[in-house]
């Protein structure tokens, strides 16, 4: 098959929600094929426009692949597909991505209005903004009304990942000593929601209180069980509330611009890197200087000298 | 002072061991000022070649601060000045790095050989590859025999600081479940010593073999109870014993140059992000594709055309 047909046939599947469709578009753009920015190009616009992208964060335990699975299932309940792209920053060391695969095999295996994406961030977070990007877009035109963007760990690089979408979540659980207790005050100007997760274990009140006054009198505080599903539904109905609330001000378009720019400086520098290390492994490799920082100038001097052009 | 002066004094007293002038060199390269590259080229590069760095990586509450703070007990005690970069990825929501101030007040705030360094990653890895790189060298150049660098977590990041040292550790305990237990054989490959602390707790021999019996029976796996100081002195000797190991083969100069290159990379990617976020946040606003990964390939061709000169 030409590759116009090929695309003209992937897109049609895709906005048919059919989901081997979207897993291949994701893989074309990721692997940064040649159909990968038609394949952009050819997306309904609509749908994106519509589409909610909710960033899910939080400690490793917290149990936010169960809470994920909660609000699947409560979506899945009033008809709407939803997509799920689970960052996995451990996958180096683990083999593979396990947060999409526990998520997958909990409830949804079967479901095909939801779709799954499980994404290894490689030591490199320029490349999965890029990748989580195109997937989110993809998923959206797919039919998907709300993509969840689930990342473990409370750092900033998980926060940064997690800011790609509309809606921030952090999800908390009593007991986790230190690495909470250290964050005080200030998350909720980081995060829209805070979800106190496992509010049935002892220290949920405690947990709430070391926040700060300010977080345990917030509206935007929630507290969940999600194995119980107690509060999820709620948890729900606020997210869609606070989407309403964005929609009617400038802010939804604007966080929307604020991404869109971000993930445009991430692929420049995923455009660039790989450029930029082989000229630092091969040619340059004897006469760089000793001190990566003047043999950094020099590269640069050398790539901005040349012009290289950069095509599709 | 002119910046001649300022320079000369500033390395004289760093070669001397000062302290406040280690940090001072190593704000000045890490802010990118002018002085910075000078500095750089101003250090004893027989001490640079003389010290050895020592990655610590593992997760959460396996005891890394704890064995760190024992190896440098019993450096001290052979009378070798050491360093340390504590790099704490989840400062942006704990508001400063915890763990370096954990390492300081532990045992050492009044020793003036030892000299600690913390680091945020604000979400740019990139950025803390760059800086803890000349940090290293800085603490070198001052007398310090063995800089570790420790990093929290187990994932590609941390593991991609850890790679910057000359050897690396693993630091796991007992009872951290599915994270570690799903790490199973390949652990070897990519560290050089892994570390069993906390081995008088319940499920040290079942961690051990959780990992695989490779794992399990090789000699570069090491037990502790760091908090003891029980197999602490022996990591130190086997650590020193590596080392000389790695000098008498090409391996070590090899381990040298990849870091270099692995720096310098990640040099070009600093110098260049501003200039590429500038760009696209700025004048490209309103003409950028609405695809970030045409967007970038829009603003890179531009950057290339106009051979901008990225001068110190």
């Amino acid at each position: 098959m030409q590759p116009a047909q090929l695309l003209e046939q992937l897109l049609e599947r895709l906005h048919r929600g059919d989901s081997r469709s979207v897993a291949r578009a994701i893989s074309l753009v990721e692997d940064q094929t040649e159909l990968g920015p038609a394949i952009m190009q050819g997306l309904d616009q609509q749908r994106l426009d519509t589409a909610l992208t909710v960033g899910i964060t939080g400690p490793p335990g917290a149990g936010k692949s169960t809470l994920t699975s909660a609000l699947v299932h409560h979506l899945r309940e009033q008809g709407l597909r939803v997509g799920i792209i689970a960052v996995d920053p451990s996958s180096s060391l683990t083999q593979g991505a396990l947060l999409g695969d526990r998520i997958r095999m909990m409830d949804h295996a079967l479901d095909r209005d939801v779709v799954v994406r499980s994404m290894a961030t490689r030591g490199r977070l320029g490349g999965v903004c890029a990748s989580a990007g195109a997937a989110m877009r993809i998923m959206a035109a797919s039919g998907c009304r709300i993509i969840l963007i689930e990342t473990v760990g409370i750092g900033q690089s998980e926060m940064d990942i997690a800011s790609l979408a509309d809606i921030t979540l952090l999800v908390l659980a009593p007991g986790f000593g230190d690495d909470i207790q250290a964050m005080k005050a200030g998350i909720l100007e980081v995060v829209d929601l805070l979800v106190i997760n496992k509010a049935d274990m002892p220290g949920s009140r405690k947990l709430l209180l070391d926040l700060g006054r300010e977080t345990a009198n917030s509206d935007r505080v929630l507290e969940t069980v999600a194995s119980e599903r107690q509060g999820t539904e709620t948890l729900l109905e606020r997210i869609l509330a606070f989407e309403t609330e964005l929609r009617q001000e400038e802010e939804f378009k604007q966080r929307r611009q604020r991404s869109l720019n971000k993930e445009t400086v991430d692929w420049s520098i995923e455009l660039i890197r790989a450029r930029l290390t082989d000229l630092v492994d091969n040619e340059f490799l004897t006469g760089l200087d000793q001190d990566p920082r003047a043999a950094a100038e020099q590269v640069l001097s050398d790539v901005l000298r040349n012009s290289l052009t950069f095509q599709r």
